[in-house]
């Protein structure tokens, strides 16, 4: 997609002009758009080593769940250069799993990265894990291509028969900002608006992290799609009023069974679409879906994260510099679950690079 | 309630020093806390005149229903001391009613300020004035003194069975700061933890004004009472999780049939609760209730508030300075509606000072 009208996509190769001494091999880094700082400023930040890929999953410099994998996988690769050992793959694996703990990406692509490599030699690891990454990424903006044009058909038939612009309301940032590029939820959006379709979208803000009116926002008006920022709170009270014809999210995890485990707050908003007969979607590559797990609210450990994020916000003072508040009384407890789990029967249907398959059926897809 | 352990109510009379030239009374001011300050200042803010009122309650320096009846009928009393002609009256009602369309409480103490004093010549005006917004505020404070006593017979049975604190999840600000004392939804709540019941409150951030954040949390702090910031998409998470005992919401309208109209996200708060099978209360003294609506989702308007309330937010710098930053992309369009009906289908009972009333039997309460 487009930054200021140039090409993007959210992680990327960086050819270092440095040279391993023994090996004569150039030695490789990854760029990342460091979404910490969107949408006030735009940062490009260096990948070297294995513990930074950790710290910037950890602290969401990347996030989403297909970027997450594709950082993962660089993130092996990044281990590899340094020590292509078993211990050292393990030890990697090990880091990144635990950077975020419900991400099933982020274990699928290290898993498939360790498939890939232990059984090579160590010589040849190198190489093949730098493969392997790009791989992965190709793959996912194959993916989310696809997920555009299966959900392009969930999307025309209501504007054929609408003479306004279809709103179509979505939760946190599942855009190509989450993803390598085109994004999840949006992707559809985006293959509608590039269809010459008029589309709206309302932008749930996404507390604590604001990760929609930070980057969702920023995103879609990058790429010229009409949007509208509102609070958490204001999505059922639309829906009621008949705003919304459609709410799309992305997914962190999807059940066996069709439950989708996504951004905290998914299930509250599924409720009111349930309630008011407006469709619900989950739009996910398959890789999101976890083939293990029957009862999502059940079994879907769920990450809870900092108390600052929901005390401290970053924003742009009246001059223009970017500054962090704390809006609570001094020595509030707080509590931040980051997820939540949102039961099959409240969903229409999970949007996948295959298709679209309602809950009961997703276990007809090709694994 | 009590402010750094000293006893305050939100709204009170304050004698000024200067006496009329021509009637030789003395000219009475009011003074209110300056809500839009919390929880960073605690700043009283004296108000001489109708215009510093109606300002006062459209930019939230006062909010929360009864409140806002309380301040209102204030407001004509000062229009009355200025000039107490039918003229004035009836400016300063139409003022006052224009400053917040959904507050019913609003209306009705403006209308009931009309009713004593427009039969009376117009030099017994100003002090009947005085004395009747005095008498407003003092109903206020019974109401919610009974309000406390019926719900603590919800509390009080479910702390019985068990031997942990009661968890009682709260959306925006019905507690002491909406009213004149003791507040509506928090009533229950301060009457339980005085009466030795253990209680743990989750505290719903209710942005786009942060509410809850802001004065639930600091209100309940200045009391004592042990609770827990979270944004508002969580409360559906807790309940899914068992977390969630119970719900209790103030309103800013009940309807003849039980709809709840409450600050934006209410509904989907409702709709958890429903979903799983937690008691959701809506707590409001009888003058909340407007007999004339049947439908609340048809009938009620919802007050669409500035842009600026979801893009701009107030906290303390890390250096404890004030500061206001945007956390929007700029040029961002945003939508604010400030309220939300939730269906009667919904709510599980209403606590008046009349008594519980489930929705269906509100029509047999005392008018």
């Amino acid at each position: 997609m487009r930054i200021n009208g140039q090409q993007y996509r959210t992680i990327w190769l960086t050819d270092s002009t440095d040279v391993d001494d023994i090996t004569d091999i150039k030695i490789k880094s990854v760029s990342i758009i460091d979404q910490t700082k969107l949408p006030h400023r735009f940062v490009v930040t260096q990948i070297n080593m294995l513990d930074q890929m950790v710290v910037a999953i950890k602290t969401m410099q990347v996030r989403g769940a297909p970027l997450i994998g594709a950082a993962a996988a660089y993130g092996m690769a990044l281990a590899v250069q340094q020590d292509g050992s078993d211990a050292s793959l393990e030890s990697a694996a090990t880091h990144l799993i635990h950077s975020r703990p419900t991400a099933i990406n982020l274990r699928w692509a290290v898993q498939r990265m360790l498939d890939v490599l232990q059984p090579l030699p160590v010589a040849r690891r190198n190489e093949a894990a730098w493969f392997e990454a790009a791989v992965i990424c190709n793959e996912d903006v194959e993916l989310n291509r696809m997920i555009g044009a299966h959900g392009l058909h969930l999307i025309a038939p209501l504007a054929a028969q609408q003479s306004r612009a279809i709103n179509i309301l979505t939760h946190c940032n599942a855009g190509w900002l989450a993803t390598v590029d085109f994004g999840t939820a949006l992707a559809p959006i985006y293959a509608a608006h590039d269809a010459g379709i008029a589309v709206h979208v309302w932008v749930d803000e996404t507390r604590p992290r604001n990760q929609g009116a930070s980057l969702t926002a920023w995103e879609l008006a990058q790429h010229g799609v009409p949007h509208t920022v509102i609070s958490d709170n204001a999505g059922g009270h639309l829906m009621q009023k008949g705003a919304v014809d459609m709410v799309i999210v992305g997914a962190d995890c999807v059940t066996l069974t069709g439950d989708v485990c996504n951004k905290i707050g998914t299930y509250l908003k599924a409720l009111a679409a349930f309630d008011q007969n407006v469709p619900f979607y989950a739009a996910v590559p398959s890789p999101t879906i976890d083939w293990s797990i029957e009862d999502g609210v059940k079994s879907i450990e769920i990450e809870e994260r900092d108390a600052r994020e929901v005390a401290w916000m970053t924003g742009r003072l009246a001059s223009g510099e970017i500054a962090e508040i704390n809006i609570l009384p001094p020595g509030t407890k707080v509590a931040n679950p980051a997820f939540d789990v949102t039961p099959a029967r409240l969903v229409t249907g999970i949007i996948t690079e295959q298709g679209i398959y309602a809950p009961h059926e997703l276990n007809a897809m090709q694994r």
